[in-house]
């Protein structure tokens, strides 16, 4: 099964939380953000083609947090899902997080053009709080570090 | 002079840096964010209406970041501009600075249908290198904090 043909954490959030901007698979306007495991790391796939501009020929740093972001939450519902014994496709609703703090080092320009893959790896600072220690490669250059602290979506955040 | 009528540094970038999807004045499709001088601190406001979603009701975090993010570089960019003797509107051109490193603390969600006030205090950690420290208001509610280390745009960066 390629990347492509995996099921997403993202395509299985009900409804009701599928709306995000960056990740909600029923937003029509969003980046449509999806993350997957590839063994025991999340990976996030994206085209960002030359929407997102810095610089001309360089990627927004607001939307490389953004993708930052996304992937976090959605890293840390893959692993309380997993823990939990589910996995993407088997028919179980996952848990839905927010992020508590974001935080992005932009250590080198990102070139436009070029796929971007964040990579995430899972930490559990309590049973309820995920820290996603991220990577982002341009191509094959690692340009980004990122840290997202997700927690489990209180139920004061439903309307 | 209201804040409407104030001009933003954003304003002033020279045309080759003003494509930023956060704050380029000539990006039709970005967010056109606008920071000024309010006595000491530096000041952006923003009507992000419903397109940001996170949940249904909420800004979408990832917004957040990238109105943290042009909010510090504007405020960084503003700073060195007074450093060396200008404010915006004097028709001397301003610096423009990159983001080295991105900090978001979401303190609480963050209501959409009000207005958005981010509030940044700067402080200098290297003659060509400012630290913001951001507070961002939704209506009176003040719900995210963030820090931007910002730095002096290298050449490296114009293609």
């Amino acid at each position: 099964m390629n990347k492509v043909e995996k099921i997403a954490i993202q395509d299985e959030y009900p409804d009701e939380f599928a709306w995000c901007y960056g990740c909600g698979r029923l937003n029509t306007e969003g980046h449509h953000i999806r993350t997957v495991w590839e063994g025991e790391e999340t990976v996030t796939y994206y085209e960002s083609g030359d929407k997102f501009t810095a610089i001309p020929g360089f990627v927004y740093g607001g939307f490389i947090a953004s993708l930052v972001d996304c992937h976090g939450t959605g890293s840390a519902a893959l692993a309380l899902h997993r823990k939990n014994g589910h996995e993407p496709g088997d028919s179980v609703e996952p848990p839905r997080f927010v992020t508590a703090s974001l935080h992005v080092d932009y250590l080198k320009p990102t070139p436009q053009g070029v796929q971007l893959k964040a990579v995430g790896k899972v930490e559990e600072i309590h049973p309820k709080k995920f820290k996603v220690h991220v990577k982002l490669y341009a191509g094959d250059e690692h340009v980004v570090n990122g840290e997202v602290v997700a927690a489990f979506m209180p139920a004061s955040f439903v309307k």
